[in-house]
């Protein structure tokens, strides 16, 4: 039972007949296709050979069938994550050395053990920072970033920087570089991809080729389009007509391997590591999920930490870089009919078999192709009506969006991630730091206790009730104290007040010794303060607290107890001075 | 009515006449003799020479008087910051040198502006990171570093570091050069320091010495204290014999100056400033706002930051260091009766007048003194009763406690605050993560809804109702896509999920996705989602989204509603396809 928790495989391994084995290979066979062009173009984003992508859709989809809990989630080379490699890497060490392939390497063997550590420790909540502005802000901003880095390879001219402002400057400084005939390449092929996904399909239809037949040829566009290009470049010589041509790659698959860690290293890509590890995260989930509930499956977070985690020090293992799992590959595993994750490791030997057959003529493939393929795969990543979206929603939220998507055009993804964060979770404690709170009053002729500027209500003269709208914490605890503090001042001849608690669903140590403050103040004030509706887990605490037991009031059931028993203590004043009226009677 | 918000000095000063002048006066002579050997040992702690300290508590007096709101708040050095300046400013300079000064004065320059502009844009709130746990531990923690840190000054040894670790390591080590004469001067002083503060009042009455003239005569002890053991140094001649005196100081009040900045202190201080006028705000808001309870008054906190500002940078004119409102000054001002905050100003001149008299003598005052004022302040901060208190309440607040103790006395001030503020708002975003979430039924007989777990309850066959106790924001959203998608596949035959949102105050927008993804995924399950008993504001927002456009079921008033709804709608199927029978009936 653990042991199947902790490898889903077991699980679905016990299962496996010939008719899941069909759906599986059916599945790989697609997404085989698929993936051979834009696990070339990934790599090439990250600033590595094209081989490298190839190589990182092998041994992370074997880890992942057997430690995954997704039937469907297709992992592999990511254009952002790709983007965010570059960048990490780009700092350390320059393209197309040795160097910067070593520290890809080490980037995912990071990423894979912080993704395990967070899988192991159930630490998956990490993610939640991320919140939907934050991550719709960033990808929309790496969309661009890395549509603009391409066109570079798509004109001949070369470019520099992960963001929008150098990329911007070496485009404009070396415009006068294009080579023409690469721009040639680049167009056609553009405009093959754009027609192959958006008309080819209909096209097929006219001529009566079956549905599915149709969708395999589709999805075999792209790799029609590679090899049509890597002719043009044979017949007509454009190598020497000076266009990129992705040259000379190592014959067959990559020697298995221990990456090797310098300190230095590790340090510089510890927090790129992480960011990266959680982006991936929630990309992958949130795929993963919206998959799983169309079959009514269940995905599990934190094991999928681990499936990733084990996908991605494959990744390492295998010659590499950071993997995670695709949102358009996944959906196409996922209606190829994909019925195990063992589609996924069929998809891997897929994959090995095409970097065996290709590689030896990929030499001739025109660089622009790839940047081509990139440009349509990330322009379904720019969405700015986000911005339109959270702006008629909330402030808070159109600003968490503007600060991530402006932070990480101009400033790069680490920076604007990190800034949209921070501001979300400043916007966050800010909002809930001034909650809604409501004076009440009664209903006339009810129970019922309601705001008194929304509706008609009775109020006792002397009392003071508050109704709070929030949780009370620290980030809340100092304004209460001046609100209360603030209404206290207004009502003459104030003698009781009460905090209506029924939205309250926390009250934490600082909130408490706010409360204690609130007690202090009202009580050198001659006021008592009383509390009503007070929910059960958090009177558990407040029972055992000093504020609870020099609290100069009482805790009511109700809102309503609350206004009869001051009331009953009026108009029976000092019965029996020894034993005060307000003696613990009324407590939940 | 605005300029007054900004200067009260225009209110209260318009109702200023002879009775508040006597008490103004009468609580400005107490105030001023209990803060010269204060001030002179704050000073040192800061790593200043002693005059420094007066000079920091003459014009941010009357700065205070005209930009503060509270009529008790005494400003001046304080203990926790005058470590946190020796902290930030002994980075960048030695002790005892001229750019250590002047750093010091940057430093307040830099912590008024950054209250000012907190003051002006009504950043107040950001004192909010600095949870009550977070506060207690690192008081704690600052006592006892500096308590420690005056050690040194108590044996004649030299100690060096501004945390736990560097403080006894020196201390150990230069154990052997312990001066005896100076031990006896820190030992006498501190004896008579504890006696005056424990029992000088009650030895007083019992020889029948009035109340008022025996409070005088305690605060005063101190001073006396002073001019004791300047005697005993001049009489026997201490310095001669090793004990560490406070030596020539420039006599008289400095010229007043405007702070010189070079761009690289600013950039090194900034940070420093920036803790340092958040806990001093914290600090001396929570001092006025108790005192201003006592009397009914309100204390305006962001006229307040504006009132702290313009003593700060009043301090860095005058050639001081960092303020803040002080705990034990502003009670005795309280006490004595100050009625506005002229009662500063006139403390203000008091000190003048004592920097004047005093500077020409201090020459000869054994630093020991001062060594044994500071350790008998502190002592009331230290206070680890916290710990437990936190350890009963919460883990949780524990925790945060914990890391701000360990992490202040280990690593310094503000590695400590920073690690404290991080582990609050961590353990924050995690408690909310995980809300409390509950399935829930009809109690039978009546309209109300209760937890299956808890309660005897009905429920109907394919319904699945829950109740989120929480606010549902980018922490805890994609739990609840978890938790529905959980509990929807545990549910056989289900047709309908109700959230029930009672104690939900607000839903942004990282919720409203999880939303809409819950919504699409029991959409392709075939199962409708439904809410019930959202409240007005809440609803206002959904209300304009495509979620609640592309709702399946419906926004019903009430859970009893809602499941009356769904009940009328099997009993009745499909009566009028073209007008399905849940189009648009209930809605808030």
């Amino acid at each position: 039972m653990k042991l199947k928790a902790y490898l889903p495989i077991l699980d679905w391994g016990s299962r496996y007949n010939r008719q899941t084995l069909t759906s599986d290979l059916v599945a790989a066979i697609i997404v085989t296709i698929m993936l051979i062009p834009q696990s070339l173009a990934y790599a090439l984003l990250a600033g590595l050979p094209p081989e490298v992508g190839l190589y990182a859709s092998v041994l992370p989809l074997v880890a992942y069938a057997i430690f995954g809990t997704s039937t469907a989630l297709a992992v592999g080379p990511v254009a952002v994550v790709s983007l965010m490699t570059a960048t990490a890497v780009g700092r350390l060490a320059m393209e197309g050395t040795a160097d910067y392939a070593s520290a890809a390497i080490v980037l995912a063997a990071l990423s894979g053990l912080i993704l395990l550590a967070m899988g192991v420790f159930r630490l998956g909540f990490i993610a939640n920072f991320l919140s939907h502005p934050v991550i719709s802000g960033f990808i929309t901003a790496s969309g661009l970033i890395i549509a603009l880095s391409q066109v570079g390879g798509l004109l001949g001219i070369r470019t520099e920087g992960h963001a929008l402002p150098g990329l911007l400057t070496s485009i404009v400084e070396n415009i006068g570089q294009i080579n023409w005939y690469t721009v040639a390449v680049g167009a056609v092929a553009l405009a093959l991809l754009l027609w192959i996904r958006m008309d080819l399909k209909n096209w097929l239809a006219r001529f009566g080729v079956p549905k599915g037949v149709a969708m395999v040829i589709v999805r075999a566009g792209p790799v029609a389009v590679v090899f049509l290009t890597m002719a043009w470049s044979v017949l007509m010589d454009l190598g020497a007509k000076g266009v990129a041509l992705v040259g000379e790659v190592p014959q067959g698959l990559p020697m298995l391997s221990v990456p090797s860690f310098s300190l230095e290293t590790v340090q510089a890509l510890l927090l790129p590591a992480l960011i990266i590890s959680i982006v991936g995260f929630v990309e992958s989930i949130s795929v993963a999920q919206t998959l799983a509930a169309k079959r009514r499956e269940r995905i599990e977070p934190n094991q999928e930490l681990i499936g990733l985690g084990a996908a991605n020090i494959a990744a390492a293992v295998g010659g590499g870089y950071p993997v995670t799992g695709g949102f358009a590959r996944s959906v196409v595993n996922f209606d190829a009919g994909a019925a195990t994750p063992a589609a996924g490791a069929f998809t891997a030997i897929g994959i090995a078999g095409a970097t065996l057959l290709l590689t030896p003529f990929l030499a001739i493939l025109p660089k622009a192709t790839l940047a081509a393929t990139i440009v349509l795969a990330v322009l379904t990543l720019v969405d700015f009506s986000i911005l339109r979206k959270a702006w008629t929603y909330s402030r808070a939220d159109f600003t968490a969006v503007a600060v991530t998507l402006g932070g990480t055009l101009l400033l790069g993804v680490e920076t604007g991630i990190a800034m949209g964060v921070g501001a979300s979770i400043l916007l966050f404690l800010y909002r809930s730091s001034r909650p809604h709170a409501a004076i009440v009053g009664q209903v006339p002729g009810t129970e019922h206790y309601r705001n008194v500027k929304r509706h008609k209500v009775e109020t006792l003269p002397g009392v003071l009730s508050i109704r709070i709208d929030e949780s009370l914490y620290f980030a809340n605890a100092r304004y209460l104290e001046d609100y209360v503090a603030a209404q206290a001042a207004q009502v003459p001849g104030l003698t009781d007040v009460v905090l209506m608690c029924s939205a309250v669903n926390v009250i934490d140590m600082s909130a408490l010794e706010s409360l204690e403050a609130i007690q202090h103040r009202l009580s050198d004030m001659g006021v008592r303060l009383h509390l009503s509706e007070v929910k059960g887990p958090v009177m558990d605490k407040l029972a055992g607290t000093a504020f609870y037991a020099h609290l100069d009031g009482r805790v009511h059931l109700s809102q309503h107890q609350a206004t009869e028993a001051i009331r009953q203590r009026r108009e029976q004043p000092a019965r029996d001075p020894d034993q005060p009226a307000d003696a613990g009677i009324s407590l939940t």
